[in-house]
């Protein structure tokens, strides 16, 4: 289907949630993007909204309503990273830190053993931690910490990343150890930057499933902000921002592995397109930096659902340039086999057609 | 928001699936029927398509579109043991037995155990069944069989209950080993019979997660075959087959912790509803057989969202009188908690204002 919006439709548009109909003005219906077929039948669709921005911020293309606001979750790790590198916090940090500190990581050995250290060389601890317990998604490694009766902590959380970025960033600028407090000197710094970057003052906050504030933005404000870190580096006026920016686009690209973990979406992708970010967010969002093409994308599939998010994102990221469609990590996104308990491919998950 | 079809609204309509779009008849865009809300704002939503039927077969409400096409996965368990019973080949059988040739169980040892028992009884083992193996969904016991070394059978399958009773007809019938072959005696019997309890031939079928073939119908036939089960019993011309359906829902309705297990909503639901038998099905489907309101209720969120499905059964239960909006189990499901990991309630998942 063509896009229902063109530069020219990027005018401002009243901010709305999928929950409030302001009046006169009845809530998109947002289109179709994603179809699962079992045998000839669809027995599932997504429907979802999606915005592509340009390096000025302006609608290049959109499905749905690029006005939604949204809970960005975990798509906005980049987001929640840049005080820490802007205020000079993080001029000791690694590139692998900084990858983790913007990382849904899967808490493999690999992640958890990197985390552990970053708090271990601030003289920190698993306790200093906010985000909570999770058992590892890496499954081998879970299995192996339930054969040796060891319980999950708070460094396996996939956010443990960017808590030690919180804390690191808390250790520069004071404030308790509620790091997550929303009036906290490091949510503070979060919240100003934040909507800096989307170009909104955020219209409210949720509390995330790792207990830290996740501010709200339009769909439009957030590929802003991802089109701000596709162009970051080229003369902006905001020399500190741009450069902190670039760094963390750039330590994403570089440890894709750490951004996520072998087999995932967003490491798998990254993989596919050196240079380019994506992150994936909980309740189907999806981002992606694309500096070789200047664009953000943000995709917020309505229903939450990520096989959905992973299928959409991915057809974008064809579209407009930045991900080979014949690429191994692309096909298995852009025609996702849906495999029985016998190992057997019995449907599909596809991008709808027509889509984008 | 009300119902859009009354009991005149019952004309037949043209078949139609999610993904088909019969010329000069768009397809019937869903109303949401479930709102997840973080904090004050909406961050997703689950559209859906809902009908409930009387006993004659006609339709009484409806949300969405009656005539969409979809599978009913495992909700249609009760249909799929029609014929073991109807045959006579159940006459050995317990209600326990019955109860898991219904069910979705969660793999826990009461489960497994039972069904083991009944194949051992056949003079067969884990081997004769085709549903393939899958891991406890019991995570005391699926942790133990880790530390074990225990690898998952084929019986710790959800669908091994109805896998057995397959079994049990297959002896019966005759035909080979695979009696998961659509071709197969017991496969066109399961075809049989559900074709004439839904009103309709069925126009494709899937492939199940447990390998069976999944037959399609629409969403009123499948209404419409809850609602023979509601009304089972009450002087049918059919003598046998209402018998059977009685004894099947009967014995669902009598062992609720077999067609599920604990914390699940069938089996949570159930015992909060004497007499009513219920069922999920993957890919948001859920039925429910309300004998009480000579009624059959068949829900199907487009997304195929199971937290939406339980939500929206559940709002439907109580609208039409089986269910206590303040029993514990219905609370759950009509205002359920979203928990962050730590602890933190952030959200609810609730029915939509307004629906039903």
């Amino acid at each position: 289907m063509p896009p229902s919006a063109s530069p020219s439709a990027a005018a401002p548009l009243a901010a709305r949630s999928l929950g409030a109909e302001p009046a006169g003005s009845p809530p998109t219906v947002p289109p179709v993007l994603v179809d699962v077929l079992r045998g000839d039948l669809v027995e599932s669709v997504h429907r979802g909204h999606a915005v592509v921005c340009d390096g000025a911020g302006e609608v290049v293309a959109a499905w749905g309503d690029p006005a939604l606001v949204i809970y960005p979750r975990s798509s906005c790790k980049m987001l929640q990273a840049l005080p820490l590198v802007e205020s000079g916090a993080a001029r000791a940090l690694t590139d692998r830190q900084l990858a983790l500190a913007c990382a849904s990581h899967q808490g493999a050995p690999l992640h958890v053993g990197a985390v552990r250290d970053w708090l271990h060389g601030m003289g920190l601890g698993d306790d200093d931690l906010r985000c909570g317990t999770e058992p590892s998604r890496d499954g081998v490694y879970r299995a192996e910490m339930i054969r040796a009766d060891e319980a999950p902590c708070q460094v396996h959380n996939n956010c443990s990343g960017k808590h030690a970025g919180f804390l690191t960033l808390a250790h520069h600028l004071g404030g308790g150890p509620d790091y997550i407090d929303p009036a906290h000197p490091v949510q503070r710094a979060v919240r100003a930057s934040f909507e800096e970057v989307t170009g909104e003052s955020a219209p409210t906050f949720g509390i995330d499933g790792c207990s830290a504030p996740n501010f709200a933005t339009t769909l439009h404000g957030l590929a802003r902000a991802m089109a701000a870190y596709a162009v970051a580096g080229r003369g902006s006026p905001e020399q500190a921002r741009s450069r902190a920016m670039l760094r963390l686009r750039a330590a994403m690209a570089a440890h894709p592995e750490l951004v996520a973990g072998e087999g995932r979406a967003c490491t798998e992708l990254m993989r596919a397109m050196p240079g380019a970010a994506i992150k994936t967010g909980a309740e189907g969002v999806f981002v992606a930096i694309l500096p070789a093409q200047s664009l953000g994308i943000a995709v917020k599939i309505a229903d939450g659902a990520t096989r959905a998010a992973e299928a959409a994102v991915a057809a974008l990221l064809v579209r407009f340039g930045a991900l080979d469609p014949g690429h191994a990590a692309a096909r298995r996104r852009l025609d996702q086999p849906v495999v029985n308990r016998r190992g057997l491919t019995v449907g599909r998950i596809r991008p709808t057609a027509g889509f984008p």
